[in-house]
């Protein structure tokens, strides 16, 4: 290494990128790599497969997806000049890898291949490719920079600790980690720990935007060898993330930590060294740590209120929607969904409908006209009434002699989710759906009828966390727009006559403790116990879990934000004979 | 090995067990067991998973469902005597393992573990269970029986090469493996050329069963060394096949063919000695191929007949449904539904419901009722025409000024579909729905309407299989139920005036035939040009398949018999900018 490197100049290209798009996708890079060039970046990082989107599922088995995806990178590479690119990309060689492109020089001068493919929670990578088997080092005048993607650098060791061993004073991770509840600040842990460990910088660079049901919160950071956060992303929006990493500081430390010196280099797993690049002089009144930006992270709520909003605007956006509707009911699920969709998409763009039948109260519609009126959202009112008789009607013969039951609560929530459904037909809107993810949890819903929609913007969020996010979107900004009394009313569907929640279930507190163990840590009934859940109410909960999973699995996506959450995270078997 | 073995007397206990039901499978298992025991077989083969059913998806997170099954299996085992019994279960040790237990006098004796696990189309096996490392060798008497679990002789080569190497006579494969059309011959030719390739005769063990997607078809089979079928089980029923195997002829076939002879053993990879047992004293009298049965595999239409068949007879049953729910329109389709049903559950447990709108002709409406009273199934009528008018009154001043279109198609689909769920959930009875795979992949459907239901029995049959289906049935019996004007008639949705499906899409030859080749083999559009696809119309049904993934995503599951069903199996994002 040469006496005097000057700073290692990074930018990481945080974007948001749409699935399948390979032209687009393409388009965006040429735009941002030429942008992290034109702001003074050597190098520019893009995310795990920003080429093709994060997950492509399915496309990847299609050869001519492949094809499209290696002539957008070609296509890119071409127009890519006076910087190093680091670009994610499905590569399709012998085998098809998560491949990371260097580009340089008007050409791809090399590609790394992901080592670890996770295949657990949402990750299918075992179903789409091949494992690569070294780490890879790139050299770029003196500097050198160990190549890794996302999983990769999840457990310790290789690939990243053989790049260092191998001399990387930089380790790049491309990734595409989408978000759950805490994941950010675990992330950055976890890189700093790296760092720390191998006594190298990293720089990790995340996808940001939704997909389906992932969220992709952004949130990349840069960190030097010690830890120290040199410049982190913003969350849930594009950035470019600039950063100036010194090159000798590494090196410097290695020459007083045992842990990295050659004795241990017996131990050194394969790295392959990839590409040998010159570096571009650097401009002598350039400051090479303009632009590094560390954008503070969100708190808890936010971050969650944050996933939700972009969650909702990529899904309706990146699907071509101009504009949602929702059945407003005046209870606190639709209010958060209203106030989500107005914050995501604007308030112009989102349409309440207020279907009241004869069991809705007098407080829940001027409610529901407050809260849309201090959004500033449409208000449709649609009774139906009408629909309830003539079904009523139709159905008297066949349900001669039978005792009115959930049936007719359900012919309710139906006429309603044909309501919105027609509107979506005529006007070629999204219909929002507004169930919580405890409703979902025991079946505290009618398939067909409020879960009929083309996304469920809260369908991992349990009602105790509605009721906290309500709190916090009412104080984040003066105009509180929503209502205390959708806050204090206990809640009830409002489908029978002076119906509550809490006369079929026990209290959210008490379910949402129950649900979270048992969902989210897989834990037994004996263990639910132990842990002090209600004997009483147990048994009976988590069969309702069971036999509900033929609802959640005709239910539409929805943002997770958990980290079990149901649809491509927990899958269970709908025919389950398994009792706890 | 001995001079004179007497014939190994084997019986496969192709079973019909249900996941998750660890304490039903288990009494199951006991009784064939015993029962092939009493029937003279020394060895007796259960399925894959047997003890947990398969696949259990989820359930194998959970540590106290791996308990269950752990206690299930010792209980079994405990209860086995006078026979070797090989039983599939999910092994929790260091890591969780897709296992074989070799359970003789009232133990466990020894445990193989499944070498090659299958992540591709329905399976997701690397999600669950860490891959065992070598083959297994289990010596009783004088013969060598070597396990495998059924990917594992999915390709050539170890365990089972490895195993034959090793001295196995007989490679015993404990399957759970699905159907699909012609899967059955497909799969009993690659056996038989394994036993061809390796000398060595073959027992495979199918499960029989629907769960949830996914038919297991049985055809379990026994052949010797030279692939000749010694024994077949049934098709879509459970079955003991019994087989008696010369253990002195594959040896001194082995005598006389280099290519298994010790020159190539050092290419022998690693078996483990699993267990020796003591065989069993022989029956003087009896006659060791008594009881040994070759069913003859069903002709291709009645295969898939009866895969639709027992797929939806378990998963009505195995939900615990007493009773079905059909819409019957007088239309193909739901007549085809109507037939399954009635085969499967028995005329008794089946209700149809007419629910003719202004639109319906006469000829749908008598043909519907002679179809029912052919059937003997129960009949409901219910006119939609009140509901219909109360939406049009309630939607008018919301829809002022706009044209008639799709919407109100897909109101009177709707409406269809909350009559049939009231009745669902007035009196328990599950509802079928009826919509077949083209349509599904064209999204011509009403989400809510016809797809609303638990099971969609044809949704992986193309409307030309529908055909043919309803031609097999026609001519399987004396009765001929279809009327033939059902067949006849040219299909349509009758939701407005003198519509006809051909409307709107190309004829269903050339619909099914772009749909296979860009379904099934993930055709590029340039290579349907070449293979014949009309370019007028191929874009559109190609941008068709793709919009409409959001539809699939909350439609019921049905029975897969395609290679390439819609569900687990082809996972495509709903968010995707991919043309093509």
């Amino acid at each position: 290494m040469p006496r005097s490197l000057p700073p290692l100049r990074l930018a990481l290209a945080q974007v948001n990128v749409r699935v399948g798009d390979v032209e687009g996708n393409v388009a965006k890079l040429r735009d941002w790599i030429d942008r992290g060039r034109d702001e003074g970046a050597e190098v520019v990082v893009a995310p795990e497969l920003a080429i093709s989107g994060y997950p492509p599922e399915d496309l990847l088995l299609k050869e001519h997806f492949l094809g499209a995806c290696a002539e957008g990178l070609q296509a890119l590479a071409r127009e890519t000049e006076g910087v190093v690119a680091l670009v994610g990309f499905p590569e399709r060689a012998d085998d098809v890898y998560n491949a990371l492109a260097v580009i340089a020089d008007g050409a791809v001068q090399a590609v790394y291949r992901k080592c670890d493919l996770p295949n657990y929670s949402v990750f299918d990578e075992q179903r789409y490719f091949q494992r690569g088997e070294a780490g890879g080092l790139v050299e770029l005048g003196g500097a050198r920079l160990g190549l890794t993607i996302c999983e990769d650098i999840w457990t310790p060791g290789p690939p990243a600790s053989a790049e260092a061993l191998a001399g990387a004073q930089l380790i790049v991770n491309a990734s595409a980690s989408p978000y759950h509840r805490g994941k950010g600040r675990q992330r950055e842990r976890m890189v700093v720990q790296r760092a720390r460990d191998n006594l190298c910088a990293f720089a990790f660079c995340n996808l940001v935007g939704g997909q389906d049901e992932l969220v992709f919160d952004g949130y990349s950071v840069v960190v030097d060898h010690e830890g120290t956060v040199l410049a982190r992303g913003p969350q849930y929006a594009e950035g470019l993330v600039h950063a100036a990493v010194d090159l000798h500081a590494a090196g410097t430390a290695r020459l007083r930590d045992a842990r990295l010196r050659p004795s241990v280099r017996s131990q050194l797993q394969h790295v392959d060294h990839l590409a040998v690049l010159e570096r571009r002089e650097p401009d002598p009144a350039a400051d090479p740590a303009a632009g590094a930006d560390v954008h503070e992270p969100l708190e808890d709520l936010a971050d969650v209120y944050g996933a939700l909003v972009l969650g909702t605007r990529d899904y309706v956006d990146k699907n071509g929607f101009e504009r949602v509707c929702l059945g407003l009911s005046g209870g606190i699920d639709s209010s958060l969904v209203l106030t989500v969709a107005a914050d995501a998409l604007g308030p112009e763009r989102v349409t309440a409908v207020t279907m009241p039948s004869r069991y809705s109260s007098e407080g829940t519609r001027t409610d529901a006209e407050l809260l849309a009126a201090n959004l500033g959202v449409e208000l449709l009112e649609i009774a139906i009434e009408p629909a309830f008789e003539a079904f009523e009607g139709m159905l008297a013969q066949t349900f001669d002699g039978r005792e009115r039951d959930a049936t007719e609560e359900n012919l309710q929530a139906r006429i309603r989710g044909n309501l919105l459904m027609a509107m979506s037909n005529k006007f070629g809107w999204l219909v929002l759906t507004t169930g919580n993810k405890s409703e979902t949890s025991v079946g505290y819903s009618t398939l067909y009828g409020d879960t009929a929609g083309g996304f469920a913007v809260i369908k991992d969020v349990a009602k105790t966390l509605v009721y906290e996010l309500i709190a916090f979107r009412n104080a984040r900004d003066a105009d509180h727009p929503v209502p205390e009394s959708i806050i204090t009313r206990p809640p009830s569907a409002e489908l029978r006559a002076d119906q509550r929640d809490d006369d079929s279930l026990p209290d959210y507190d008490t379910l949402d403790r129950i649900l979270e163990l048992a969902i989210e840590h897989d834990a037994s009934p004996e263990q639910l116990l132990a842990a002090g859940c209600p004997a009483t109410e147990l048994e009976r909960i988590l069969r309702l879990v069971d036999v509900n999973e033929y609802k959640r699995r005709q239910q539409p996506p929805g943002v997770r934000i958990s980290e079990r959450a149901f649809g491509r995270d927990r899958r269970m078997p709908i025919t389950n004979g398994f009792r706890g």
